[in-house]
């Protein structure tokens, strides 16, 4: 099976009801670089800026995306294992966030796929708002694991 | 403005869009406690399990609660400041998230509302499954703050 990264952005914007539902968008999607973009509307909070579930899921994605565009989903697929969120400022536009995985994290993880048929990495980030102020920094620890372990 | 637990419980369960729109459920409230529940239906992630933006929120969602629940919502308002997340197991039912503030830390809190006007509190939980399973631990913290200061 062969996905293409125009598959993939489909997938990630409407595969899980929960993302589709908060109209989470795929600005950009390489092997080993992503971002992606929260809109305001439709997730606005009781003080009237982003809801914090709409910003931690904006951070989560991103693990599961690079680890589809990176390694192939019809071998592996990707879970989260823990994520912190710090909450900096009041977040009151539409918000994007930013990863990427360098080619010697890419080397070393598909070495420990190899051999273990598991990987661990870490993506640590921030959340940005339109006029690229950071609102809130995230650290999440994503395991890529074989199909055939499940 | 006296709001009723009944109200604060429609409240919490509609007035963020994003939390009406992933079915959570205020199960119990009381001033010092609450009981939330997510369904796993329309929450499914790509394995099949909760999707973790929604066990988040579930977590997320008590320290606001237990705020609301317990000072004056004419006065103050919650905002979370930072929470932690990790996923132990698969969560493949209805999940379930239980809190409580101590009397002596609404003490606390009251105290230092009176002399800051804001006051930070920490709730730890975990999230469990129908079958009593710990799904996933937590660790937020909340600020209350005079509405004033705003």
């Amino acid at each position: 099976m062969e996905v293409t990264l125009e598959a993939l952005k489909g997938l990630l914007e409407h595969k899980i009801g929960f993302v589709e539902r908060m109209g989470l968008k795929v600005l950009d999607l390489s092997p080993g670089h992503v971002k992606l973009m929260v809109p305001l509307e439709r997730n606005v909070n009781h003080v009237g800026g982003m809801y914090a579930g709409a910003m931690f899921t904006l951070a989560e994605i991103p693990g599961g995306a690079l680890s589809l565009a990176t390694f192939d989903p019809s071998k592996y697929y990707p879970v989260v294992k823990e994520l912190t969120i710090r909450f900096l400022k009041p977040a009151e536009t539409d918000l994007t966030f930013e990863a990427s995985l360098a080619p010697e994290e890419v080397a070393r993880l598909n070495s420990d796929l190899s051999s273990k048929s598991k990987a661990d990495f870490v993506i640590e980030g921030v959340i940005k708002d339109t006029s690229e102020n950071v609102v809130a920094q995230t650290r999440a620890v994503y395991q890529v694991r074989a199909l055939e372990r499940r």
